[in-house]
C-alpha cells in the first residue's frame, strides 16, 4: 500500500480556487509536518477547462463538470468553492452522500441548507467543514464549535462584510461621502461590479444567520433577519458621531433575549470609538462574543481575499485529513446544527428593539422648531441625553442640522416619533436614526 | 457496558478548579450535547481534604495526593491545575506514562518541559492540551494548532499579562502613577501579594516561550528571553505618548528575522492609539499574529479568572473528549513541540533590535542643552523624528522635560547614547527609553 495522503478534488478555481493550489505549494512542507501526510490534487473542476489560467493550475487535472469531484473515486475530501446555491449544493449533497467529506467556503448554501447538509454529514459519518463561509480567514466557525465547546454564548456582534467596513472607515478617516468611498472600493477590488449585497446587508445576513445557528442552537430563516444597508450613512453623520466620542460601524448582532425571542440584525450602528470594534480599520473583519463563563472575546482578521479564504480551507483540510487519517470521522457532534436539537426561536421584531439612538434632523432654523421636536419625542417617551445644534442663526444659513443622543428607547416609539416630525413642515429631509451600541 | 462517559480526575482544586467544578455543573447539558456523553467527575485531590470548600466540591471525593489521580484506574483525563513544576510534573509525566490524556493550565510546566512531555505524550500515543497556559480563555493555542495550520506565522505580538495591562490601562485612563495603579490592582484581585513575576516581564516571558515555539517551531529557553518590567513607565511617559497619539502597553514579541535569528522580547511599548491593541484595556489580553497567507489577526478576552481559565480547561477536555469516543488520541500531531523537529534558533541581542524609541530627558533648564544631547545623539547615528519641551524657562521651573521620537535606531546605539548624555550633568535623573511598535 501506498503512503498515506490526503487526497482533495476542487470543484471551482476561481480566485479562492488558485489559492488554494499557491498555498498547498508554498507552504507543502508546513502541512505536511502538521498534518503528517502531503495533500494531493487529483482534480480541479471549472466551467471552461479550455481557459487560459494561473501557471499554478495544472492543466491535465481541469474537467469541466464539477460532479465529477463529488463522483471521484480517488477523491477523499470534495472542495467546493464554486460559491452559490446551484449546482454548488447537487456538488455538496452528491459528495456527502457517496461517503465523501466536504470543506466549503460557500456562505450562501451553509445558511440556507446547512441544518440539511450536516444532517446528511453526520449520517455518513463524514466531515462537512465551512470555516471560509464567515469572515474569511477569522477561525470563528472553529472557535464556536470547538474552543467555546463548554460555554453558552450570550451574546455576539460582529463586523463580518468587509466592503462596508472600508466603505465607512474610508468615510472615516478621508471624509469622504458614500458615493465616493463605494467608488474607491470598487476600485481597490473589494466591492463587486455589483455591490447590492455587501452594501444593503444581504451578505452580512448569511453569515450572522450561520454563527447564530452555531452560537445559539437556533434555527434561522436568513430572509427573515432585519437589516438596514450602510448607504443611509452620510458623511455628516459620521462627523457629528465623532463630537459624541461614537464611530460608526457596519455591525451583525445576535442575542437570546429574556422573553425567549432572539434578537438579530444587521445594520450601522455607532459604537464607541475606545471599543475594540471601533479599531476594526478597512477592510478588515471582527467578531466579538460573550460567554456565560469567559466573558468578553473577539477575534479579527481578514474577512475575505483570496489567499486569507484559501488559508481557512487549507486548514479545514488539514483538519478533515487528522481525521481522516487517525480514522475519526464525524469527531465533532453536528448537533449544533442538526435538527433533532435546534429550536426554531422567534426573531424579535425591530420595534421592539430597546436601546440609545443618534437623531439627526434638517430644519429650517426658526423659532420653536426645537421645541415642537422634543415635544414629539417626548409624547412617545423619547428622552434626550444629548444635544447640538449646527448652521442656522443667520440669514445667509436658513437651515440647521440637529443632532440628538436619546436615553433609552423603544425602536418602535422612535420611529413613530420621526414619522411624526417628519409631516411637520419644519424639516427640510427625512429625518435619521441609528442605533448606538454601548456594550 | 456501560455508556460512554468521560472520567476526569482533577489534580488541584483552587480557584480554577472549583471554577471547572461549577462549569461542569452549570453547564453540563450543552457540553454533553456537544461532547456526545457526560463528563464525570472521579476523584479531586487537593493538599488538605479536611480543609472545608465550597460546595460544589463534592467530600467525597477528595484525596491528598495528587499521584492518585496520575494512577487512579478509572480516570481517562487528568486535569492538572495545581500550577508550579512541582510536584505539578510528576503527576503530568506519571499520568502520560500511564496512558493516560491530560489537561493542564500549567504554563510555567508547558514553557519548561512542554517538549519532553509533548515526546512523551506522543510516544504513548494520548494527547496533552493546554490551551488555559496561555492567555486565560482566548484559544490562541488551538488557533496555532489547528485554524493556522496551513499557514506560516511570520510575526506575532501581544498583550499577555492582565496584571500590568490593568495597571498600565488606569495610569492611562485615570492619570495615576504606577505604585497607586499597583496597590489599585491588588485591591480588585488582578494582582498577586507578590506581584513581582506580572510587572518584571517574568509571566509573560513563560507564555511567550509557549508561542514562539507553537507559532515558528523554535525551541525556546525562558531564561534567556530578554524582558523589561512596566515599573520603568511613568505617569508622565503615558501622558507624552498620548500627545505624539500613542498609547503604552506591555507587549510579547516574536518575529523570525532575516539572519536566521529568532526576535523574542517581553517590554513596554508604544503602540499607536488607533491601532487594535491600543484599544485592548484593563485586564484584557489579546494576541496579534501575522499569517504568511492570512495577514494579520487578532484574538483578545480575559487573560485571566476563575471562569474563562475553567472554560478553556472543560473546552480541552471536551476535545481530549472526543478523541477518546471516536477512537483518535494524538490527532493532532504534537509535531509542532517536538524534539525531531524544533530547531534551536539563536535569540536576537536587545542591543541589535532596530526601531523607533520614545525618549525622555529631564535637564536643567540652560541655554545649549538641547543642541547637546541632539549632537550626542547624532554621533551615535540616532537621528530625532519630533521633539518637545516642557517646563523650564523661568526661574521658579529651572528644570525641564525634553521628548523625542525617534527615526529607525539600533537600541545598542539608543543605549550608548543614553549613557554619555547622563554622564553630561546637564541632566537631573537617568533618561528614558521605550521602543516603538507601530506595525
Amino acid at each position: 500500500m501506498s503512503e498515506p495522503r490526503v487526497r482533495i478534488g476542487l470543484a471551482g478555481c476561481g480566485v479562492v480556487g488558485t489559492g488554494i493550489l499557491q498555498l498547498l505549494r508554498d507552504n507543502a512542507d508546513t502541512i505536511g509536518a502538521r498534518l503528517g501526510a502531503p495533500i494531493e490534487v487529483v482534480g480541479i473542476a471549472v466551467r471552461d477547462p479550455s481557459k487560459v489560467r494561473d501557471p499554478l493550475v495544472p492543466a491535465d487535472l481541469l474537467v469541466d463538470d464539477p460532479m465529477t469531484m463529488a463522483r471521484h473515486e480517488d477523491v477523499d475530501v470534495v472542495v467546493e468553492v464554486m460559491g452559490g446555491l446551484d449546482p454548488a449544493g447537487a456538488v455538496v449533497r452528491t459528495a456527502l452522500e457517496g461517503g465523501k467529506h466536504v470543506v466549503t467556503a460557500n456562505k450562501a448554501l451553509i445558511a440556507e441548507a446547512g441544518e440539511e447538509l450536516l444532517e446528511l454529514a453526520e449520517e455518513r459519518r463524514v466531515d462537512l467543514y465551512f470555516e471560509a463561509a464567515v469572515a474569511g480567514g477569522i477561525p470563528i466557525i472553529r472557535t464556536l464549535r470547538e474552543a467555546l465547546a463548554s460555554d453558552r454564548i450570550v451574546a455576539l456582534s460582529g463586523i463580518v462584510n468587509g466592503t462596508s467596513n472600508y466603505i465607512l472607515s474610508r468615510m472615516t478617516s478621508e471624509g469622504l461621502d458614500f458615493g465616493e468611498a463605494l467608488a474607491e472600493a470598487q476600485a481597490a477590488g473589494y466591492a463587486e461590479a455589483d455591490p447590492t449585497l455587501d452594501i444593503n446587508g444581504g451578505d452580512a445576513r448569511h453569515k450572522l444567520a450561520i454563527l447564530a445557528t452555531l452560537a445559539f442552537g437556533a434555527r434561522v430563516d436568513v430572509q427573515a433577519i432585519p437589516m438596514e444597508g450602510i448607504d443611509v450613512v452620510s458623511a455628516l453623520d459620521i462627523a457629528f458621531a465623532q463630537r459624541f466620542g461614537y464611530v460608526i460601524k457596519p455591525l451583525a448582532i445576535g442575542r437570546p433575549t429574556e422573553d425567549g425571542s432572539l434578537d438579530l440584525r444587521v445594520h450601522p450602528a455607532l459604537v464607541p470609538e475606545s471599543s475594540v470594534l471601533a479599531s476594526i480599520h478597512g477592510a478588515l473583519n471582527a467578531v466579538h462574543i460573550r460567554g456565560a463563563m469567559m466573558g468578553p472575546a473577539l477575534m479579527s482578521g481578514p474577512g475575505a481575499g483570496a489567499l486569507p479564504t484559501a488559508m481557512s480551507v487549507v486548514s479545514d483540510i488539514v483538519d478533515v485529513g487528522r481525521n481522516l487519517l487517525s480514522g475519526a470521522h464525524a469527531r465533532v457532534p453536528s448537533r449544533a446544527f442538526r435538527a433533532s436539537t435546534l429550536q426554531a426561536l422567534p426573531l424579535r421584531k425591530p420595534s421592539e428593539h430597546r436601546g440609545r439612538f443618534y437623531l439627526r434632523f434638517d430644519v429650517h432654523d426658526r423659532m420653536g422648531v426645537l421645541g415642537r421636536i422634543a415635544n414629539v419625542l417626548g409624547g412617545f417617551g423619547v428622552s434626550i441625553e444629548q444635544m447640538v445644534q449646527e448652521g442656522g442663526r443667520s440669514a445667509e444659513s436658513p437651515h440647521a442640522t440637529l443632532v440628538m443622543l436619546t436615553h433609552d428607547a423603544l425602536a418602535g416609539d422612535v420611529r413613530g416619533a420621526l414619522e411624526e416630525i417628519d409631516r411637520l413642515r419644519h424639516t427640510t429631509g427625512p429625518s435619521r436614526a441609528l442605533r448606538i451600541e454601548d456594550d
